[in-house]
This record gives C-alpha cells, sequence and structure tokens, in this order.
C-alpha cells in the first residue's frame, strides 16, 4: 500500500458522519491519497459506527483507511492500518495481533525516531512540523530544519510529515523530501475541503 | 473455559503494579476463578505493560483472565478473553477479529439482556445487583429480584452477578442461582483480598 501523497485526518467533531459522503470523495477526486480516522471522545460504539461508515465512503472513493490508535477498531471496520503514537500499542505487539494492517508510528524526537524505526513501520508521521492547535499534546514544533534531520534519520522508511501544515507553508515542507504531508484542520475545517486538497498538493515542486 | 466462581476485577488504582505478585496469587489459592482487568485511565502503553503483569502472575496462579472492553489489548496481551459492555463493541465483531477469545457482555435491563444474548456471548455480566461506588455509569440497582428475573431470561447462558456484592450480602445472590458473582471493592479494596475471596465464597449454599 503506497501511503506517500496527501494524509487527511477526520474525527466526528470537524466531519460528522453526516458529511462523510461529500467529504471523502470530493478529497479523493482532489488527489487525497490516505484518510485517518482519529477519535479521542465517545463510546466505542459510536466510534465502530463513524468508522464503519467512514471505510464504506473511503472505499468507494479509492482511499486508503487508517485508524488512530485503536488496533480492534481497525480490524473490525476493515482498515488498511492503524496509526499509533508513542503512548499507543508498540508497532511489535501491533505486527503481532494484527499481521495483516500497515502500520505508522510518530516520532517528533530523534530519539523517539529511533525508538520507532526498531520496530519496523511501514511509515514514520513526523512532527508537529509547525505549531498546532489540533493536537492538545503535541510537542514543540521541529521547524523544516528539525524536519529534515529526521527526516535523513528515518531513511529509507517514508516520513509523513504532521502539525499545522498549511497550503501556504507547505511548500517548504515538500521541498526537504518528505514521502507525504498530514493535516487535520486544514482540510478537515476548511469551507471547501477539495480546494485545500488541491492547494496542499500544488505547493508540492514538481520533480 | 469455565467462568463460574468468583471474578475479581482489578485496575492499577486498587490493586498497583508493585502488588500484583502478590495479590494474585492469594486471591486464586484463596478461591477465585477469574480475574478482570479492567483499565479505564491512563496510556495504552501503561496499561498494556500493567496487563502483561497480570496475565504472567495471572497464568502462574491459574486464573482465567478477561479483559475489559479493549479487545486489542486482550489479544495483545494473550487474555483468556474480553468482557464488553453496552457501549464497547459489539460480541459479533469481537468474534470476527478475535475468533479465539472468550466473550462476556453485559446487560442491566431485559431489553438489554435480549440484545446481548442475540450476539451469543460466553456469558452475561448482570448487575448492579445492589448500590455501586466503583462504576460510574451504572444504572439502577436491580435487588435480588431483579437478578432473578434476568437470570431466568438469560438461562442457558451463565451469568455473573455484579454490583455492590459483598461478603454481607453474597449469600442472597448466590441463592438466586448464578454462576458467578464479581467483585471490585469487595476484594481489591480489602484489607486482606484473600480473607475477602474467602468470605465471598463460603456465602454459595452448598448444592
Amino acid at each position: 500500500v503506497d501511503v506517500s501523497g496527501l494524509h487527511v485526518l477526520i474525527d466526528p467533531g470537524r466531519v460528522p458522519s453526516r458529511r462523510l459522503g461529500a467529504f471523502l470523495p470530493a478529497i479523493a477526486q482532489a488527489g487525497a491519497r490516505v484518510v485517518q480516522i482519529r477519535i479521542k471522545e465517545g463510546s466505542t460504539r459510536s466510534a465502530l459506527a463513524y468508522a464503519q461508515e467512514a471505510v464504506q465512503y473511503a472505499r468507494r472513493a479509492g482511499l486508503v483507511v487508517v485508524v488512530d490508535d485503536r488496533v480492534d477498531w481497525a480490524l473490525a471496520v476493515g482498515a488498511d492500518g492503524v496509526h499509533v503514537g508513542q503512548d499507543d500499542m508498540p508497532v511489535a505487539l501491533v505486527r503481532r495481533i494484527a499481521p495483516g494492517l500497515l502500520v505508522g508510528a510518530s516520532a517528533g524526537t530523534p530519539a523517539e525516531l529511533t525508538a520507532a524505526l526498531a520496530d519496523g513501520p511501514d511509515y514514520i508521521g513526523v512532527g508537529p512540523v509547525f505549531p498546532t492547535s489540533s493536537k492538545a499534546d503535541a510537542g514543540d514544533p521541529l521547524g523544516i530544519d528539525g524536519l529534515r534531520s529526521l527526516l535523513r534519520l528515518a531513511a529509507p522508511v517514508p516520513v509523513v510529515a504532521i502539525g499545522g501544515i498549511t497550503p501556504a507553508n507547505a511548500a517548504a515542507v515538500w521541498a526537504v523530501g518528505v514521502a507525504g504531508i498530514a493535516v487535520i484542520a486544514a482540510v478537515a475545517e476548511a469551507a471547501d475541503p477539495a480546494a485545500a486538497v488541491r492547494a496542499l498538493l500544488a505547493a508540492k515542486p514538481t520533480p
């Protein structure tokens, strides 16, 4: 599964279930590659209902589906993968209980990156690149230089940059050579999500 | 796997990890059958560390291990089963992603019980029998008569009664004919957990 390109994170707060049927085809057609379902509130029952609906629309739209943190939800809704942070299940354990899932890990420092790489994830989410208000426990921003150092350490594992990335600053992030960019607010809170996806992708330098 | 008998619920707040090595053999030797790990706070990483340690001691002591709610944790630590409440993953989905696990479901009303039974759980946790302060979102107490009605509806699926059960009121609960009793405070908060287990089991009428 190719996880390069644009990852769009969604949750029931920013993209309510009634909007999924318009939102997911629109971002897919605009060029998004991966949708990550990240639910931190509410019951498992309501999260599963949301994720199951999202997976149906995402499949039809050709999007890769990743579930944040919850390996059981990823398995239950038939997602392609799971993304685990520093406090979530270690990648090696995810592999053991869910050998078919794509596994992404998170890192925000060289030490975290080294630890994450030892487990052999399929990709690494690196960030926050810029200040972000979408994730309360995000660490200090790396900046473009910090991102570049971590990208070198991560090679050849694909890096997906995350944290405060917008159409206005995306060109500098792509220019570092990341495999992908992940966004929360820039697309899920945009008045025109498809236009935001196009702008984030248009910022990528042509090779 | 036999789930009749006494279920003891533990969590890192009531039985910290440093106490597991004494607590679990003690309750096993006193006659407890099942330990249920129920963690509602903290990170997945810390919950997994606790559950992994509990599983090791429980195995050595011959206790059946059930994990509350989290199917991924149950799989990751090699538990025998998972217990799912009304807001957790439906039993049918648990069966699909974790066919080897024993699955318990919860019910507190006839409607919940009928819905839970339709999914074919291995046992049903019925409660709260009495008022409880250990579970914030527990419903109204069933009382002994309410428990008796639900037990009849559940047959032949084994019923494990839960909620406010103590050595002082356990005889009335056993007398209804439940397969098991589950306790939180009565053992995990007891000064002498083994003595509490013996008292809860001694309350069972000899057949």
